[in-house]
């Protein structure tokens, strides 16, 4: 006979239905701030507006098997990922977050006690980021599991940042390092055993796995108003240098050399005989913000996005040119970088 | 050879990607309205706060498999019942909607017209209830396809409905009737040949496909502060009355002979021998507003949502209880109606 910890650990989603569910997700969110009027249980959420800044509302999906797998990551990842990359979409805009909806569409074979974690780690990250879960929706899902998370915040419309405002002789800077989320990706794929793997590997895992939404740095460079455009690195820096680029009709060059690099993506790429930098421009996932800055404004920038990041890197990586594309200058030779493909369809 | 139209018919969403589905959905969208600072195409939306006002925030998806089958309905009827489920929840709350986000997970073999079809019945649907898409996501599905809806609204913080109002001693009120959405699934379940169909089976199948949130009923009775609840009839009359009544802390008692029941629902309930009351009780999908309202407010509540529902039946169907419970009163007789079990998993 099994002892009864582990029969619980049996538990399917579809043996304890929604309102069994429900019941779950309640006993581990806490109270909402007074902001919130209407919480979970109602029709709908009902928050109080904050005064004199504008609502900003972005919404972000993760599929299984497009997105991550449950062989591969544990649920209480996924729950923090589908909020994070959420909550980096704000940081893009210089917002502050306010509320988050959770929309599950779920495997009726889902362990409940996977729902739990998944649960866990996305409310773990809300409450920490002030994004308390205010409404949702569970339903089941004949295939994978999806989770399809919306977050509003608050920003001050004329500090609000945006893809369009970069002009030629602007600076390009960049939070954190870029490569580690996409090496991270391709250890898990392989296989590889995470107990094995030294500490820069490891690292690069948890950067696929749990990204941290710049959030403080956004804000604070909004605050300071001292970039000229941002975006979040979503679909990997070549990306975002593309769409800051196509948005603000202007060209974008990359210094190669000053590309900050994740130590554990460079000792792969070396492993592998392959290009750290081309591994880095594509890889996506990172999670970090890519800003342009008017020279003048450089300073502003600086202390806002240094103090903000507490201790985080904020480099400059290349500059704004008249000359539409993305371009890559390395070893005095200047390349044009391919715009990137979509690998999502 | 084939001739160009017949070819383009054949295209999938994988020979177009994301950017093609992005270049075709942005040029089947209108600009929209001055309280959309940015719409679709930055980080994230942002929209002017509505003075003085709450921002209700509702989430819903429709998956294939689960909600509807792609064999059974069309993409321009899925896109407009993906928004239309969510509206309601806003019309349950008495808000009036402001903006919608589209979160899509996409089969890699759905035809590109499907794709441009469910686009056009959300996006009609969003310009006739003023909910201007402005922002979304789009992702493969290795599985169904799921579309996942967020809609923001407002409402006035002291006429907001809710679900925990209703009192001892409340009337009831229905808006429309019940029983076709579910008839109307059950047809094509079936297979039935649309052609071959009464007036009134094809009512039950358009109420089925393309629900009408009751937004204008909503903020009427909210406006005018005349109920003491409210909540939308996703999931069946005898569901919504277990909410309202537990929400609340009371019982409901509903006249059987006083539920209007759609009639194409009546007569297959006769045809095959079942009891249509019971039908309409547990039959969901009709996406109908459920009040309770002091009698004090009786006219107040029929004024309004009746001139806001032109033409639509406002009809008592029972009356707020003391004793817990949901009950059905039928020639004489008074019998609980048991908690309804939930399909979803």
């Amino acid at each position: 006979m099994r002892p009864p910890h582990t029969a619980k650990r049996g538990l399917l989603i579809a043996d304890v239905g929604e309102q069994g569910l429900l019941v779950r997700l309640r006993a581990r969110i806490k109270p909402p701030p007074p902001s919130v009027i209407i919480g979970i249980g109602d029709d709908a959420a009902a928050l109080m507006p904050a005064r004199g800044a504008l609502e900003i509302l972005t919404t972000d999906s993760l599929v299984e098997g497009v997105h991550f797998r449950r062989e591969w990551t544990a649920a209480q990842a996924i729950g923090h990922k589908a909020l994070a990359v959420n909550l980096s979409d704000l940081a893009a805009m210089g917002a502050t977050p306010r509320a988050a909806l959770l929309s599950l569409a779920l495997p009726s074979n889902l362990p409940v006690e996977d729902f739990d974690a998944l649960i866990d780690g996305f409310v773990t990250l809300a409450e920490r980021t002030g994004a308390p879960l205010v409404g949702g929706n569970l339903t089941r899902s004949p295939g994978p599991l999806v989770v399809d998370v919306t977050v509003i915040g608050e920003a001050a419309a004329r500090k609000i940042l945006r893809r369009s405002g970069a002009r030629p002789g602007d600076e390009l800077y960049l939070t954190g390092d870029v490569g580690g989320a996409a090496a991270g990706l391709e250890l898990l794929a392989r296989g590889a055993h995470r107990e094995s793997l030294d500490a820069a590997a490891k690292a690069c895992i948890e950067r696929h796995e749990r990204p941290a939404p710049r959030l403080k740095v956004g804000a604070a460079v909004a605050r300071a108003r001292a970039a000229s455009a941002a975006m979040d690195l979503s679909d990997g820096l070549a990306d975002a240098a593309t769409q800051i680029g196509s948005a603000s009709g202007v060209g974008i060059v990359l210094e190669a050399a000053s590309i900050p690099i994740s130590p554990g993506a460079v000792a792969q790429a070396a492993a592998q005989g392959r290009d750290s930098v081309q591994a880095a421009l594509a890889g996506g996932e990172d999670y970090e913000l890519l800003f342009t800055v008017r020279p003048r404004r450089r300073s502003a920038f600086l202390n806002a996005a240094r103090r903000a990041g507490r201790g985080l890197a904020i480099t400059c990586i290349g500059r704004v040119t008249a000359e539409p594309g993305v371009w890559v200058r390395r070893e005095g030779r200047q390349e044009a970088v391919p715009p990137p493909s979509f690998g999502h369809f």
